[in-house]
């Protein structure tokens, strides 16, 4: 691959990843970059990915996909409209990008936009684990200096929260219990700290994530709680309320791990009037407390990606309130980015990179 | 009972309802006012009461319960300190008083009040299947000239549509489908009407209540539409987005039936960023489409009771715009209270009601 | 003109307009369209040009305009990328298109977008006094056969009055009081209707607007009232809570008269909480009631233009709810242009509209 | 005074208070408690009452008043009913007691209630400069061992500032100016920060007042700067945006200086989509800046003492996170309260504290 263009990892099945070259984005439309990826990160979806071949759409042997939409890199040529970016400005990516043009964009919620072009979405749109990268200039992110380019691959899962936290509409003085201390779990923990909330009660089943969140979100504010899996997700939430001394319940409930039982335990845990976010995907259906949702008159939101400011505001918080740094606990070649997702798999760590192609 | 000082009805356990005299209540608060009932109506969970003593809470022969909460009368007798009411005056009740001093009172949510007292509540709250009942004059509500007694009573299940329709938000150019074309769910459509939904679509399985929805809704804006119970709930819920062109699918859906498919539908149905209010009660739990609701982004609402100005639109609606009368479909005397729970069970007509004692 | 390619109307100065040829518009973004024009309307924006030559930014003998912005028409042509229209559909224009890419065109608010491009702005944007006029497809919206495509001219100035009336948040049984019955002025009034109001006044100080607004509005809702124009805007406001039994005061009170008074007696004659929109544009500082605004800690709000989804709403009402044929009281030929002026600055009729060219 | 049953400062007239006996207030409703009263503090309006005999409506020589509205105290006696309250308790007192009955009390905007019994408010609700006041229990917080007496006077101008802070819905990444640095206006400053505001800027037309703004907030976020009175309010206004780095201009102003100007500059400030709270009194009508409100479609609100949950977030945000007791700059004994309103009035030190008689 020394003499490649554009040195890209597609996955054409499940396992089955290759090194390819592919053409060199162009830029058509005055307003868009390309940007040389400098770090790719892994979420579950990739997991997902890599051992199933999507998640809903597919890839396949015709319609293989560029892997990767959790990215950094380095401007590396602008169109002539673009005044806001240069070429060697470091950025995070937004990676997906709407029409502008339906009902969802004009109205401000464009991550619901029907002709949404995300990163590694099969069967179409190609992803960030490449050399170059093609995108519009108001979705790439100017990052400070005092930010790394493998801290800014954190800022795309601190946008999912930041999105997941605006939706719950948290407020100073709010209580807020945030199911799974994975790094989306977490982040949302940290952003409900930074919207004003007066206790963030992070609930997972392993000790080695609760005494993470407990170190990164600080112990004034922060608390954790290990569910006991004998119990009913109802005791369970009852039992966090007594322990903690949550009165009447929470008044904000997040869950980040997309388990059956926490979702269930969310509504348990609400007080009355209070407000559910889910933000991670589990199962496409659970069983369901709908009654206990009617009589504590509970507001309950499903979330998607991110939206208008997300990445802004993920920016100034990483910037000054958080230490995103501590989340890279790996970092591979991008030739061994399947190691990557097989790290990922086995649960090491909390956020593996991928060293973008030299 | 020719003597009684307050001839009231009340139920001691399943099919055991007694009819006995009771104290003439006192008016203790200089706020509170009494009246002389006129009518009572049944509602599903009268019948729940009457089948099984109670619903989560039960009455038993140490705490029998005077039953009933949806009801008109004329005032008796007013408090010292109430200038809104007098002898004579017609009026509306709003069956259930909150404290006024806790968190959810005082911030506008006073259905949410935990020290609510509602009427025909086990163990402790008498209902108004009584001559004389006592509340606090705010909670009674002064119906004019052009509304009878027995419309009236249907001013309690408008108000549970004036509330659904308030959390959902409908806005004017809504399209909206209200599953359940029972008493709440036709007064759900007829609301969604007011609040300028440009298309109201009923849902239920039996015809002739259909057919009672495109009347009471009219042509220009009501539609009807009967579920293939051989069908998935999502494929009856794109069968309707395609039958009535509802392109993305609805703004809002309301459940009012309380059967599980209906609620499951109701979030197929949505378009993206779409809003479902859960405003019929049935399981406690059900089989729920999580995923849907994250990939469309969608808010979900418990609805309990009625709020802050409910009970005033539903007035203002009744008088101005609704032709309550057509839904009156059986009075009993109040003697014979439990045919008319024996008649709702059996689902014939509408609303029947039982009159006050003399 | 006979063989002129695009005859337009172009302002130079005060009182200096000239007929001209221009060239085709050229569709290089597959999204746009060409529309033949077939109307466009005056406003007082108009006059206000014709007057002065421009408002706050002038035209002159190097950067004339063409002017107009109120507009329906014939699509002529359509680019690649458009499917929504097509050549022979009948429009209403939407006469501003933003940059979609900003922070308020990305979070649903592109009326605010600093990139604005609007019809008839100097020193750059020509307007619709033209032949061809080209947009953006989705700034075009198809108008039903039962609309003419006179009545789609006042599409513009409805969807003002949605703007308003949506910023206001008008719900149904809300007292609403609107300071000004020209068109935006009704439209407001009658777009406070459909969302609900109770009651809609209409404040004007000429007789023959009120009695218009009267049959437009209907009496079942409509209300109108004269100030009197020898008493203090606070005397006049507490006049018309007494004469209108408006207890507390209105919860909505829209002025679109632009006139001083008006838009201090809108604070003296709302209750505690109500809102207040600025609709229509005066004097550019006024003498106002600061110390009541806090004590009813009410809610001001400035209004311009309108947004997402306003036209698309306002096209539903004109064509189920609206009869906005009434309005057009006068239709001049294209080549009498300044005429039209004239007429709207003599303040003749309703709505005066231009004939597109041949 | 000596053996005096409830000593109390009562005003008869500007210049003119006078030291009395007053009678044991008496339980009567069962959720009422008796606060033996600890300390009051000083405010602008106790001034002018003390200069002018009131604001609009006066004592007089047959309704004198008691003075006092900010206050702390220990609880004395508690009626039957109360259960979260037992003598003994420090706590914070909430000097104004609603209705609880009307449409704002149950629609959670209890401060706009007609009924409103707000302390020291001719002619006939006596104020705190008491020895025993009674009040109910739901007005009285309990404060935390950290919080000294002295300190929770404050947290009367403190729940000012938190009402102010939600109206203005700030957000974490605004960018908040307020106007005027005195008591309320750093209060709101510090909430606005606790609301996530990424920068608060203070103005003030003092050096002292800015130089303890900037210790008080904080340098990371605070920043401070003094107009030039030479210049116009806009032009103060534009200078701000410029030397700050403001962009498109700020979020979210904030008045609480009263000062004519400074609401002028409040508008020029904001960006497009905007939001300004008006949170002190100063003239009752002032030259406003509508034109701008209009074309930058900004929010104003007016803003009127405190609601629900505002002294639970105050006293919240007093434990953990401000340092009130810097305010505190002076201590009167209750004998000498006069002294105290002239130290306020000559503008010394910030806040002023008169002890509560023994």
């Amino acid at each position: 691959m020394n003499s490649a263009v554009n040195p890209s990892c597609l996955l054409y099945g499940p396992f089955d990843a290759r090194f390819e070259d592919r053409p060199l984005p162009e830029i058509n439309d005055p307003n868009d970059v390309i940007v040389k990826i400098a770090y790719t990160g892994v979420c579950g979806s990739d997991v997902h990915f890599w051992l199933h071949g999507g998640i809903r759409a597919f890839v396949s042997e015709t319609h293989p996909l560029t892997m990767g939409h959790e990215a950094s890199g380095v401007i590396h040529k602008v169109g002539s409209a673009v005044t806001s970016l240069a070429p060697g400005d470091k950025v995070a990516i937004e990676p997906g990008y709407p029409c502008r043009r339906c009902g969802p964009c004009k109205s401000g919620r464009y991550n619901l936009c029907p002709e949404m072009k995300f990163a590694a979405a099969p069967p179409k749109v190609h992803g960030t684990l490449t050399k170059y990268f093609l995108l519009p200039a108001d979705f790439c992110y100017k990052i400070p200096d005092t930010l790394s380019l493998t801290e800014a691959v954190l800022i795309e899962p601190l946008a999912v929260a930041v999105h997941t936290v605006r939706l719950a509409d948290i407020k100073p003085g709010h209580r807020v219990i945030v199911y799974g201390a994975g790094t989306v779990g977490l982040l949302c923990a940290a952003v409900a700290r930074e919207f004003g909330a007066s206790q963030v009660i992070s609930v997972d089943i392993l000790e080695s994530k609760l005494s993470f969140a407990r170190k990164f979100i600080g112990e004034s504010i922060g608390r954790t709680a290990m569910p006991d899996r004998s119990l009913s997700a109802e005791d369970n939430a009852n039992l966090l309320v007594q322990n903690l001394n949550l009165g009447e319940g929470a008044n904000i409930a997040i869950d980040a791990s997309g388990a059956e039982a926490s979702m269930q335990a969310a509504i348990y845990v609400l007080r009355r009037g209070g407000t559910y976010v889910q933000a991670g995907m589990g199962k496409r259906k659970i069983e369901f407390p709908i009654a206990e949702m009617c009589e504590k008159e509970i507001t309950a939101k499903g979330c998607f990606r991110y939206g208008p400011g997300d990445f802004d505001l993920a920016i100034h918080l990483a910037t000054s309130k958080l230490r995103l740094s501590e989340f890279v606990t790996k970092i591979v070649p991008f030739e061994q980015a399947p190691e990557a997702w097989e790290t990922t798999k086995r649960g090491e760590g909390i956020k593996t990179l991928i060293k973008g192609p030299e």
